[in-house]
């Protein structure tokens, strides 16, 4: 299993990148094993609930049991007829509670169920409701095409939405691409066929499939057998020990069961098609890449990329060339990618089209110190490192610097990125305490990586993965190379050149032709493809006996080399320059996830001012916010409108987007539809010359000359200034103007 | 013709959005032409060209036949021998003379030919080749997938270029959708077919084809007549008057070709496949969308969007509650579009995969006014109405108040957005020089459109449309509320309900029921479905007579209607509100091809100090350049070095994009550098607490404080002041510090 090569990041982007043959197990079940290696954190997660509902679980069979004896025991008294009337109450009290003492285990049991990671819960429900309902109803996404019903995985991202996604993107730009000095790219979707075969998408990139017989409906093979798991698990509160173990072995190694595996289970288990309760195919893999055809002729098979780094990787000659020669540096990219799932389900989490950003650091695999990690080493938050995963504890509260010199993370570059990572989804907003850094297991990781951390946010659906970030070697460049036939490489030029030793092996082509004609080509190329170690003996052996056997495989039989037939020496050399592929450092960002994460961590609901219903508020800070601020005339009246237009104005000029809401409602209500879609400042208009502004979550109110406005606003939204600050400079507002109706 | 309906725009988006059946010619024929009718302005351009190259190509006809005449003369005076010397060579004088006549005429032919639009001309091959160089050396952009030997039609932005786009694109945003307070969508690029389906493109979205009959390579049939025919006219200057008239016809009219006729005219004219002349097969439609599959079973069709509009017209409902159920409001988007383009050619103007933006306004059709139009009134550019197109005259200098007021311009909300996209192109850097609005002539619009203008942009490879400025009238809406059975309309409420007459038309089932028997359902429908004219008429009808025939299509004959089988009566009605479908005023931005001509107009080229070589500039206005600013430390040395790191510190603050150079190259060669990826100022540290800073194209410097250079250069680049406000505050600086090696 150590040898699985899989790329475990985001879920909708988490792919076997590539995928090569392994050294042990059957090629097919790793592959698949890997391909579906996705759910990773979720089984894990599960698995490590387990202490305290298993002792539920035995405690709830014994009463139930016990409940069973004294069922029983009451019939048989009753039968008997001996018993006396207290005797058989007495017993019959003696079954009530024992039957409400089961009934409270059961209980118990069901929260613990619920509780675990992955598991509904009943609250998480409610908020999730509660989020997306606040979400459609304001337009931050619609699915898309509703008007011809939609297409399940397809989201528009409307107004408000949009204008989250376009600050997030903003500020990931200005806090990686501006604040590193990045190398930005942009490259097309649409991509041929070659460049994702060097990836290993063409082959890898696929999930298990089953079809129902009858109808043809496509299910994700490892959806159905994981459904079946915690459905028996959350709802079968009587389930016998053992079958619950066995339930809980499937959901941890679900993603790496074979395709034979799953379909044996399948069957075993009875598992139908959902919606039919017709029987199932044999699971087989599907492909998820959306295949289409670029020119006219038919024969040039294209794909929509799965990611954006290979756009990167490709153009890694004229990106290093472009940065003179130097490592380290990183590039990035911005772009839509597409994937086809087979069944898109967890609404905006797993789509079927969605922005990623990612960054390609290049660092020489010798040197992966980082002269600013010094700037994140202090940061302190949670981290949840393999050992603690292995050993059933929680995540917990770290020192970066510390996990980097403790080598719990691989290196430095790795720990300053996700340091980075950490200070950039802080300033989005993203609750710290639903935030934790979870490193790979060994089984999750690539072969070829060094280390693996995803940046998982905790909402209603569980810990999600949002941005991956893993240290992928030299696997990428080396692919694309052997590909393409173009040497993706860096040079480190030497101060003075340095002397090495060479092993030089120069075979005589007349000898060997003489000795074995038409086998001679054979031959050359084995011995010129010895190792040192060969080369060496062989050298010994033709010194001191003239003559040795040699084994060649594409003969498949030992030849005898004689002396004069090969030459071989070591050789000192003068060497310039060291030629070496790059390690690549890969921050993977799943920008639809956080956005969706950020959404549920903004949202809270707070009573109106009659008490009488619970009004919704999205508490974004001023840099995410769709809106900066709002404008109300308090009543309609001329003076009031005029003024309203002379901040609009300022506003523009100073490019803060508002709106003017001159609606006839009273301004609770106005101040309400505001917090619903999170705009942080509201401006009422309330004199012809000096005006309120009010900070949403606070409520608090100042007083502000109308000149000053926009600048007191952008001050405010673009982070020079705190709301504590201006509250502080300008004269407080504690008037008539009624607040949330 | 007029029925044409046809939607040229941009040419990479250019399409038939639908072509509904036209009234009077056969439907192929008129679809086809549509569907290609895409280089007319091109064409038009064309046939303007005409008159001095008529003259010049008669009288090169005329100088030839009497250098013929004469060399007739010659060769008889040789022939007879009775002709003397003197006789002979005055006789060859003459005729060299008439020759050198000749050739003066054909190179003058030349010219003319080589300065008509469309043509090559050496001196915009040769500007075109200096700006491809200076792109592609620096990255603006590089071929896709290079080191696989790319994919025709697709193009990466490296670092420079895509800064450059994502400051267009934060620009566009900027001055249209927060200026505007537009409503931002952002949509998927993979579309179920039904959508397109609605719009028209799976029918139409097409180009005609030919292949090579052995080889099976692609060509685009119109560009290969094309091409033969401008071909013809440019190299063969002793093409006969007709046949030139013949040649310069079919450009003009080459987007109007059926498949048919194109064919014919391959076929007369021997037109073979460039690469191998192998005969071509007949032309035939080739749909231009990327095709692909959405889930897992193969049996749902989609297409990667052609354009980004559809995403905002399925929306409208939705968008048009969210903004109060108020008109006017419009919805933008930008967003990537796919073209699966036959054989791209034009490097990065026509490709198969580009980023468009798009804005829908929609508005009361009854009432196209512009409460803004005030501000852009007294703009004045030059204009393209269709009237000077077709009396072959040029563009000129119009002011957009009169050409709206005088009905150039169809409404005042399209002359608002020919301004506002006139201002924002201004703004990029594009010269107003190489800028117009062309306005569509009839043949080129939609039969629904009410008026469109193209904002063309003149560079190397003549008028390209960048922008499409369209009254698309109630077309798209209405296409989807077909399609879809979802009502796409608005409702104006009147203020006081009005008395309105109305048809009333009751059917008794009964009496129908008796009288026809299993006919009675297609007879009440037929009966319902009346016009208000049939209705009365039958009223009448039935008054007078008691009976009268009627006309039932769905049944193929007349039937007799009495008295009693229908109740006919003018009632009426108070109507509270109006429901109607808005009109759309569309402006589509081709982004790739406004940056790319951006491109060319910021280029030029001056001598370095030395004389020896002229250097590469690009004059981006600081707004769109990709680099706000370099740093250079003079020489090495720890003073100017941590000097230039507090100054990069300052400037990543706020929010300046800049590089440091320590490269030990020349101070000269430094400037030249930052000049070639057009960054307008570069900061010079020859003091470790007071600097200069440089101004790319006058070259001038100034001395500044180190703690006010990141405010000063925020200051420039944002546009809050001029170089010339800061030359006047700051001391100049005329150091010793050479520039441009």
């Amino acid at each position: 299993m150590v040898f699985m090569r899989f790329r475990p990041q985001l879920i909708f982007s988490s792919l076997p990148r590539a995928i090569p043959k392994p050294r042990t197990p059957p090629a097919a079940t790793l592959a698949a094993a890997a391909a579906r290696r996705r759910h990773h954190s979720t089984a894990v997660a599960t698995s490590m609930a387990a202490p305290s509902e298993d002792a539920l679980r035995r405690a709830l069979a014994e009463r139930q049991a016990a409940v069973d004896a004294q069922a029983e025991a009451v019939r048989t008294l009753k039968a008997g007829g001996g018993a006396s009337k207290a005797q058989v109450d007495a017993a019959v009290e003696a079954l009530k509670a024992l039957k409400i003492d089961a009934g409270a285990t059961a209980r118990r049991l069901q929260q613990a169920v619920g509780a675990g990671a992955g598991g509904g819960g009943a609250a998480r429900e409610e908020l999730r409701q509660a989020v997306v309902n606040a979400l459609e109803r304001k337009l931050f996404y619609i699915p898309s095409f509703k008007i011809y019903r939609g297409v399940a995985g397809l989201y528009d991202y409307g107004p408000p939405g949009c204008r989250v996604k376009a600050n997030v993107l903003s500020l990931w730009r200005q806090h990686f691409v501006l604040g590193e000095n990045m190398l930005e790219v942009d490259c097309p979707c649409v991509t041929p066929e070659i460049v994702l075969k060097a990836s290993g998408h063409v082959e890898k990139f696929t999930d298990l499939m089953v079809k129902d017989e009858k109808t043809g409906t496509c299910y994700r093979a490892d959806h159905l057998l994981k459904d079946f798991c915690k459905e028996k698990l959350e709802k079968d509160l009587t389930l016998p020990q053992e079958k619950a173990d066995e339930f809980k072995r499937i959901l941890a190694i679900l993603d790496d069961l074979s395709p034979e595996e799953l379909g044996a289970k399948i069957k075993e288990y009875g598992i139908v098609a959902p919606d039919t309760k017709n029987p199932l195919s044999d699971p087989y893999p599907f492909n998820l890449m959306f295949q289409t055809s670029i020119g006219p002729t038919g024969l040039s098979v294209g794909y929509m990329r799965p990611e954006t780094a290979q756009g990167i990787f490709v153009n890694f000659k004229d990106l290093y060339y472009y940065n003179g020669q130097k490592l380290p540096f990183a590039a990035a990219q911005i772009g839509r990618a597409f994937r086809n799932e087979i069944s898109p389900r967890q609404g905006l989490l797993r789509v079927r089209e969605f922005t990623l950003a990612e960054i390609e650091h290049f660092v020489d695999p010798e040197d992966k110190s980082h002269p600013k990690f010094v700037d994140v080493a202090d940061l302190e938050f949670l981290m949840f490192p393999r050992e603690l995963q292995l050993s059933g504890e929680s995540a917990k509260l770290m020192k970066l610097g510390d996990a980097v010199s403790k080598g719990t993370v691989n290196n430095e570059t790795l720990g300053y990125f996700i340091g980075r990572v950490y200070l950039f989804l802080i300033l989005l907003g993203i609750d710290k305490g639903r935030l934790r850094f979870r490193q790979h297991l060994p089984n999750e990781m690539a072969h070829y990586a060094a280390d693996c951390w995803d940046a998982e946010i905790e909402c209603s659906y569980g810990w999600i993965e949002c941005v991956g970030i893993a240290d992928r070697s030299a696997y990428d460049l080396r692919a694309h190379s052997e590909k393409s036939g173009v040497p993706l490489v860096a040079h480190e030029k030497f101060s003075k050149p340095r002397e090495v030793e060479k092993l030089v092996i120069v075979p005589s082509k007349k000898d060997l032709g003489l000795a074995f004609k038409g086998s001679q080509k054979m031959v050359l190329e084995a011995l010129e493809a010895m190792s040192e170690k060969e080369a060496l003996e062989m050298k010994a052996a033709l010194e001191t006996k003239g003559e040795t056997n040699f084994n060649v495989c594409t003969l498949g039989k030992d030849v005898v080399i004689t002396k004069k037939m090969v030459s071989i020496s070591m050789e000192k050399k003068l060497e310039h320059q060291r030629v070496f592929t790059p390690s690549v450092i890969e921050p993977s960002f799943g920008i639809g996830r956080i956005i969706y994460c950020l959404f549920e961590h903004s949202f809270y609901t707070r009573p109106s001012k009659s008490e009488e219903e619970q009004l919704n508020v999205f508490r974004f800070p001023p840099l995410v916010a769709p809106i900066k601020c709002t404008v109300f005339p308090l009543v309609k009246n001329q003076e009031f409108d005029d003024a309203a237009k002379v901040i609009a104005k300022s506003l523009t000029t100073a490019g803060i987007s508002h709106i003017i809401d001159t609606t006839a409602i009273s301004i609770g209500r106005r101040y309400a539809r505001t917090d619903e879609i999170g705009v942080p400042f509201a401006v009422t208009v309330d004199s012809p010359t000096n005006v309120t502004i009010r900070e949403r979550d606070s409520k608090e109110q100042i007083r502000v000359d109308i000149s000053e406005v926009a600048y007191v606003v952008k001050q405010l939204t673009e982070g020079q200034s705190t709301w504590a600050d201006v509250s502080a400079k300008y004269p407080a507002h504690v008037g008539p103007q009624g607040d949330q109706e």
